[in-house]
């Protein structure tokens, strides 16, 4: 049985301006942020109103050909648009500091507007737009190439355990990680899903959860510190996870949970995956050590919807990613095929 | 320098009916609930208003010392009271499953009753609720025990990582696993905790940061799945936690994610302590597979102070506690000394 599955989107261009999904208030309320300056992309990445890896990246292309606009509406000359799109390059790249994606996409639109010097500032606008739709594009065909490239992993009858959300929503559209899980379903391979909560911000919760429950994915929710009493009991066949930062020798920045989840996976001998497109891969850093880990407001901890849930005045640390040394990863699922035992020469020939 | 620590009662005796405080709302409201009928200590296990493996032992114990007053009360004469008696023991025993100190507890009261039978009812009454006192001061003189035994496995300047709440309000009072904290900072050595905060009820945020920051201990707030990150930054010197019950072989059930912390702890070579009375050695299971784990609701997961946090309808999994092979386990630290590398011949030696 083959079925085709569809989600919503993260994000989309119309009229002149990126809608982004506003993703802090999901599953309760699904609403759509109109960003028409820079700054409000900036500001939805930096709360994380649109997060995961890929999708960062899309939106902060976007946020440049967004920061063109401003500059033709304010009636800029080319001088000035091309002093405002460095600064808007700078402000975006500053946006998060851990998944890579954002730094790549940013990159990929200034070097196509190396190219563009010549022309005028509204071609400016438009080729930078086109860009941006085109990497929107690419990523969710990239996703799909995940998606069938990790199929072949999972088993027709399997027990998928996934964190955070590596899904449609965390990308272009169709995901990562689940666009493995999804692949798999669309092949009519019998798929459950563990899907840890994810705290502090529950985006397996609220996101992943709430996105295979809409796609009729059949999904158990549990606690994070719930993963290992799973796989003591047999319940798990493989892990998949998505990306934010890939070293050069594997090593692999994502989630806070992530490295807990892979070191119980080799203990417990199931086998550990992370998906993610080739853009993840940071050839530049030698390995996860050189990722800086981003440390957020312990107050993400301590309250939830706005209620303290410890005492007052308690301190919370909070990091949001962890590293997961390459030797603990059984497999990195890309678009152009499955690297086994990820390492450098592995890792450089792919990219 | 030596230090005194003092904290609030788990639960006390007065005007012939126990007061259980409610830690359903800590650390936002310090109320105590009045239990004037057996019926309402059953209710309080099972809801966890009380909670913690020795405290809910002492809660049971009292509880048959009201179910005793209530006899009284309704003028029963000693044959209806002892058939009340072993309605209440039964009710106490099913409140919850895994623990066995409420089993053990109930059972001391039941052997005492085999040998009141001589006796009337005011002294059956009389003789229950001394003896209830007698268990509840043991508890406490059992955990200063403990917390001295384990306070020479920590060293003079260390980072320990504890789960859940196995502090002064999961006991009697001073605490198993944070009765060994409280003794090493009363020897005066430099202790720092990092305490998880142990989803869904958050018992690590809302009771053990509470406890340790009114005694003023230095302590930091973490997500559940930020344990293997701190390991791997090596900002964790030793994990002590509590028990609910500790089969003859050492394996031992605790808190859900104490097993995850476990393997952590072997694959980072940290000491993973064990601190528990020997009232939680269950000789009479072999293994950790003999031990029922409580399955609860999964709105537990799926809500937080009556909010949604997740899909409507989404199914969630809720294992209240999980089992930590003997092999993972560095000692446990008891009354009667610490056992290292547990097994059941030292563990029959000890009971």
């Amino acid at each position: 049985m083959m079925r085709e599955i569809k989600t919503m989107s993260t994000m989309y261009w119309q009229d002149n301006r990126l809608y982004l999904l506003d993703q802090r208030y999901l599953p309760s309320k699904t609403e759509y942020r109109s960003c028409e300056s820079c700054d409000q992309i900036v500001d939805s990445i930096k709360v994380m109103s649109v997060r995961g890896a890929p999708a960062i990246g899309i939106a902060a292309a976007y946020g440049m050909a967004v920061a063109a606009r401003e500059a033709l509406i304010k009636g800029c000359n080319k001088v000035e648009m091309l002093t405002a799109l460095e600064e808007a390059a700078v402000k975006l790249k500053r946006a998060r500091p851990t998944a890579v994606n954002l730094f790549w996409a940013v990159q990929r639109m200034e070097k196509l507007l190396l190219k563009l010097k010549e022309t005028s500032p509204q071609q400016i606008f438009e080729s930078l737009l086109k860009e941006a739709k085109n990497l929107h594009k690419e990523d969710i065909d990239n996703n799909r190439m995940i998606g069938l490239n990790g199929a072949e992993l999972v088993p027709s009858k399997a027990s998928v355990l996934t964190h955070c959300n590596a899904g449609a929503l965390a990308t272009g559209g169709y995901g990562t990680a689940l666009g493995v899980v999804r692949a798999a379903v669309e092949q009519g391979k019998d798929v459950h899903v563990f899907v840890d909560e994810t705290r502090p911000l529950l985006q397996g919760a609220r996101i992943t959860a709430f996105e295979l429950f809409e796609d009729d994915i059949s999904v158990t929710l549990v606690t994070d510190s719930s993963a290992g009493h799973l796989m003591s009991r047999n319940k798990v066949d493989l892990i998949v996870v998505g990306a934010d930062r890939i070293a050069a020798n594997g090593d692999t920045a994502n989630k806070i949970g992530t490295y807990t989840l892979a070191v119980l996976a080799a203990y417990h001998k199931i086998p550990f995956y992370v998906a993610a497109p080739v853009s993840t891969i940071d050839i530049s850093v030698e390995t996860g050590e050189g990722i800086i880990i981003e440390e957020r407001c312990g107050s993400e901890v301590t309250h939830l919807n706005g209620h303290s849930i410890a005492p007052e005045g308690i301190t919370a640390s909070n990091p949001a990613f962890d590293i997961t040394t390459a030797k603990l990863i059984t497999a990195i699922i890309t678009e152009r095929g499955v690297v086994c035992k990820p390492d450098r020469v592995k890792l450089e020939k792919l990219i």
